[in-house]
């Protein structure tokens, strides 16, 4: 019965972890991006866009090896003539080619070299919901000084940035904190050069968010007894040694001088811990005086997420708004940006240190913030739809459909077979068209079109008792002559429409 | 003497073939994406962004085998369990992923549907001059209907595009064959089922470029005696065989009716022959009625590029000014945009043929025909620069920062280290700085500031002869209040200068 096979067809399937975007899904996110360049280069920065493509040796992170040479990136052999050719890799981040670029470049750049960045980066890893193996990032950096007027101009353009798109002050917080604090409480702590405890306590502050003030307390000490019930070995730490984390942690006041000495309490003597005070309180004096108050941007020691990746200055933007989680909870939006100094960028290239800092912002979470607040739509009007009902006068629609164009108005003639006229009108539907037009032999005799208002008809359609709708016509006939004003006339009348409801 | 080595430092380079991209070679291909997304949205288009990864399987057109799987694509191969992942490889251009995303979503999106996509491709090719292995595409597609209202309508959208990105109309044509015609003259020529006979037609009416008539007759019958003084030989037709080709090639008259009526001739009883000619003359009629004469777009046989490729109608843009090339002849532009129907886009994946036509936007070339043009100017103003007199009132300098940005105007202070006021200036002077802002502490003192003319003074300082610009100071000492006004002022005359100059 085995029939002898023809080649199978190719699977039409977005690869696993992918995923295609359409219509507003892309317009909204280019008009975000289009914005916020808008701001980076009122503030100086200049656009870089560098290959997707990177050598795997520039990229650093992530190593080769003959198994399995793509973990975390993805990656490929160049075929040189002895097919011993470099390995390729797709960039993880926008950062790792940036240090290549500066170091590449660094002799032709400005300096201090103030860009900015924006596109895609790929990670090979396990895609999850949500979580695509292709995303945008958006990012600007400043390398090349030291000064805390970097990092300052950068919480201010965050700040400014999220305003521009669309987050009313008020819904957001810039808050900043600053490694080398931290790294003053461990010198106090008296860990010396014991580094596994040092990274112990690190991981332990991450948790801050989650577990609070007694739960660091627990996890540095003697161990905490987990909510499923299992039991955390703690660092085993003294209450002595414990006390400066937990000032650290909690330093926040409603003054920010107040915060500033409980931050001296905490570092002691330690000479790093005043000097990562010194520059908070140059970079809240830099602030202050550009107009940045702290309804906009706060010293918050409780920010620690990052602490333990950069090294100086660490930034991270909430949105403060609340928003419902999937399961019906009340909760506030979280974290769209982050970003800090990160002093050794470009030393693995030229063995020079170069200072740096920046910022990251999460384009598909201040996407979805912009959603949540009603900025943007999610759903955009389609074209005025031309139907087709004599497929012999297509050169009379088509100068029509031109005719609205040239007026600046979005408009298209049904291209799909014109026999059925009903599949027209699901057309223009699936379209979300606000107007379609029509010309039969009839109206062609008599100069006339009909205009249909689709926004209007649908509503009509959907609440059949109200008196108020059924009153009003939802098509007109017009002279062919006034086509555009009429179909003007109606659009106009659908925003107003859409503002009252 | 042998040092025990450090492991190397990775090299700070592009990969091969690729490159990146500064400042205004990135914000003006934007802005120009950004004009043709506008024109493409106007016409009802739709945008689509798919991922830049596909299966090879969904790409096609490159297979993988075991030695070298990357031949004309980037591909890898996806590990799983066991080691036996899918091949993957970087989209190569725009159009095999809207097959794919076509197949895949066919019963979601309307239809036709009509998309737009811009974006890189990759090819791994071997890299030239100009010649690079990542490059933007801008494509447009109608996918679902066989009506010629469609392929005159890309044609009609590419003229629009072109103007709305600075080309003025008379400089730019679109042209318009259709290999259907084409395939009549085979037809007529009695080949019969000669494939290898009618490709090499094909071929040679490829060349007619650059060989004209009487190169593409030799080519056809005996052989040509090449510039380089090579013998070619020829495909050894009769005489009565290649006077349809000669027909077709030459048949374009200044009148629209004469050219088809030469049509008609070249074509002689072949059916395709003649539906060739009548969709060009739908075509046309249609580009009638939407007000498009023969000074945007024209039928025109003797454009022959991609008629081998496409299945129908072919359309080419090109750009009839002049420019001198590298060896300093005078050349017109030539073409920045082609297109055409393709029919079997989608029948690989479903085995249903789906109709088709659309056009790919050269986006590089185009960018430097604008800047040609100096539509573009390829350089951008750099922002107005605060120079730091004082290290100690960096919070000063960084308000007068703050009050210029809320003004709308692009400025930043300076990061670098301040000591050296001549490195200040040449700071400014390498980000193009229109304007600088000098306070010293005797200017603090007196409550002014120095605002310095830089435009004006590398005028000044280039032609020290001329009187006019002697007597204009190019520094001016103004009020700390003023600081906005008289920078925007400023900022205004240079525009006006430029605008003279």
């Amino acid at each position: 019965m085995a029939k002898q096979k023809k080649a199978p067809r190719p699977k039409a399937i977005t690869p696993k972890g992918f995923r295609d975007y359409f219509g507003v899904e892309v317009t909204e996110r280019t008009e975000m991006l289009h914005q916020i360049a808008g701001v980076y280069h009122r503030y100086g920065f200049e656009a870089l866009e560098s290959s997707a493509v990177e050598t795997v040796e520039a990229l650093g992170k992530f190593l080769p090896d003959v198994d399995r040479p793509n973990e975390g990136v993805f990656a490929w052999q160049e075929f040189d003539e002895k097919d011993q050719g470099d390995w390729m890799a797709l960039r993880y981040d926008l950062t790792a080619p940036l240090a290549r670029v500066y170091a590449q470049h660094r002799n032709d750049l400005p300096n201090p070299y103030r860009r900015y960045a924006m596109g895609p980066v790929w990670r090979n890893e396990k895609p999850g919901p949500g979580r695509y193996r292709q995303f945008y990032q958006c990012d600007a950096d400043t390398v090349g000084t030291a000064s805390m007027a970097a990092d300052a101009e950068i919480c201010a353009m965050l700040s400014d940035t999220l305003e521009t798109v669309g987050i009313p002050r008020g819904d957001y917080l810039v808050r900043v904190n600053n490694r080398k604090v931290m790294n003053g409480v461990l010198e106090v702590m008296g860990l010396g050069e014991d580094q596994a405890a040092k990274d112990n306590v690190l991981r332990t502050i991450d948790k801050f968010d989650k577990v609070g003030e007694s739960g660091v307390r627990e996890l540095l000490g003697k161990g905490r007894l987990d909510a499923s019930g299992a039991y955390i070995d703690g660092v085993g730490l003294s209450d002595d040694q414990i006390e400066p984390v937990i000032a650290f942690l909690t330093s926040k006041a409603d003054d920010v001088a107040k915060t500033f000495e409980n931050l001296r309490g905490a570092v002691g003597a330690s000479t790093v811990g005043a000097e990562g005070i010194a520059e908070l309180e140059q970079i809240g004096d830099l602030l202050a005086a550009g107009g940045y108050g702290s309804d906009r941007i706060e010293i918050d020691p409780s920010i620690v997420r990052g602490l333990g990746y950069y090294t100086g200055p660490v930034f991270e933007a909430e949105l403060t708004f609340e928003i419902f989680d999937e399961k019906g909870r009340k909760r506030q939006f979280g974290s769209v940006s982050g970003g800090g100094r990160y002093d050794d960028l470009v030393k693995r290239f030229t063995g020079q240190s170069v200072p740096a800092t920046g910022l990251s912002i999460g384009v598909d979470r201040l996407l979805a913030a912009l959603r949540e607040k009603g900025r943007m739509g999610g759903t955009s009007v389609g074209p005025v739809v031309v139907t087709v009902m004599d497929r012999d006068r297509m050169a009379d629609y088509q100068a029509m459909v031109a005719e609205l164009r040239n007026a600046g108005i979005r408009a298209e003639v049904y291209l799909g077979n014109p026999k059925n006229f009903g599949n027209q009108l699901k057309y223009a539907d699936k379209r979300n068209s606000p107007v379609a037009v029509i010309e039969g032999g009839d109206e062609k005799e008599r100069g006339v079109v009909q205009i249909k208002d689709l926004i209007l008809g649908a509503k009509i359609a959907e609440s059949a008792t109200l008196e108020e709708w059924k009153e009003r016509p939802s098509q007109f006939e017009v002279g062919r002559g006034e086509l555009v004003a009429k179909v003007r006339e109606i659009l106009a009348s659908q925003v107003e429409g859409s503002a009252d409801g």
